[in-house]
């Protein structure tokens, strides 16, 4: 890499090219121009040679990219060549859906547990998993290697929790519930707020329909 | 509003506002200076006045902002204070889990209907709806003033059922499949890739450890 300090914004694009670039691959396409993928992601052609730049450029002009190698480049870059080991804390209807999601384990996402508070749920078969009670979580965690948690529970719960499993040695949390994790700088946290997303849509609609009254 | 040209960085920051505030509201809080929200919420107060002063302010200096005043503003600048009626297409788990959500309601968005072509599902009582076939939804839609759809379904169905609703008069999707829909510019989208938020957090796994050898 020529520069390590990427943008975020950039960061932020990566897994859209990434997903274009494995429907090429699936299409058995092995070469595009940046005009044709402009065309095709609706970007313009000097965003992404820009974006790819960042990275050293990926490709030689007139030529265009090997879909292939681009997309090997860009998984490297996501850290998708790596395997990482996944719980779920939450047993719900959320954290069902995620753990049943077949293309998380394609890119190297491997559920290996699932936990709820809820003793209905235990021993229910979600996928190869068995849901397992609360009190199991942390010598599961330290005996299985997880490095990431995904918490589908409660805001009321998931500052506890995650307080528990950063103390077991986890240093990266998928957060869907909806409240913002105090845990230290060097853990990382991806938060998923629905209910933000759907305010957002709410604002562009109601946006939308004071522009055209 | 003073200004109707709002940055897109603002607007993603306002559900966050609006989430701090709903929990000050229901602590009985009054009123809050951008001091202490600042602490709270951890960002600077002067990007809080910056942010607040795009829709004229809200507030006294000296006195705080008024907790109430200023979450049902907020709410009303997102939309909030209007009823949304939605459907959800796709009542797999995440369906489900969306569907069962209660507190989207409590902000107006209200769930009317919830349909899947498999046909094991039709009659399935998910909260207070019936799942229904995929044949019914174009008189669903029509008859029953949908102005958002969600759509829970894998991407190879997503862009001809969005077609679909386009055409039936739906104006807005919230979309979860792991595609990006084509549609015209003024029908608005908002993207849920869950694959996306995973890779970024991948990535910045991967950036740490790096930094860290």
């Amino acid at each position: 890499m020529e520069d390590k300090n990427i943008s975020q914004a950039v960061i932020l694009r990566l897994p859209r090219y990434l997903r274009y670039l494995g429907e090429l691959k699936d299409s058995n396409v092995e070469r595009i121009s940046s005009q044709e993928l402009s065309e095709l992601m609706k970007v313009t052609a000097s965003q992404i040679r820009q974006d790819f730049n960042n990275f050293g450029g990926f490709g030689q002009q007139g030529y265009g990219y090997k879909v292939n190698y681009l997309y090997d480049e860009i998984a490297k870059i996501l850290g998708l060549n790596k395997t990482h080991h996944l719980i779920i804390v939450g047993a719900g209807n959320l954290g069902q859906a995620l753990a049943n999601y077949m293309n998380f384990e394609r890119r190297g996402f491997h559920f290996k547990g699932i936990f709820d508070q809820d003793e209905n749920l235990y021993g229910k078969k979600i996928r190869d998993m068995y849901v397992q009670p609360m009190s199991e979580l942390e010598d599961f965690v330290k005996e299985n290697d997880i490095d990431i948690a995904v918490l589908t529970i409660p805001k009321s719960a998931a500052v506890k929790v995650a307080d528990q499993l950063v103390k077991c040695g986890v240093r990266a949390f998928w957060n869907f519930a909806h409240t913002d994790l105090n845990v230290a700088d060097d853990v990382v946290v991806e938060n998923v707020h629905l209910s933000d997303s759907l305010m957002r849509l709410s604002y562009i609609i109601t946006r939308n329909e004071s522009e055209n009254d």
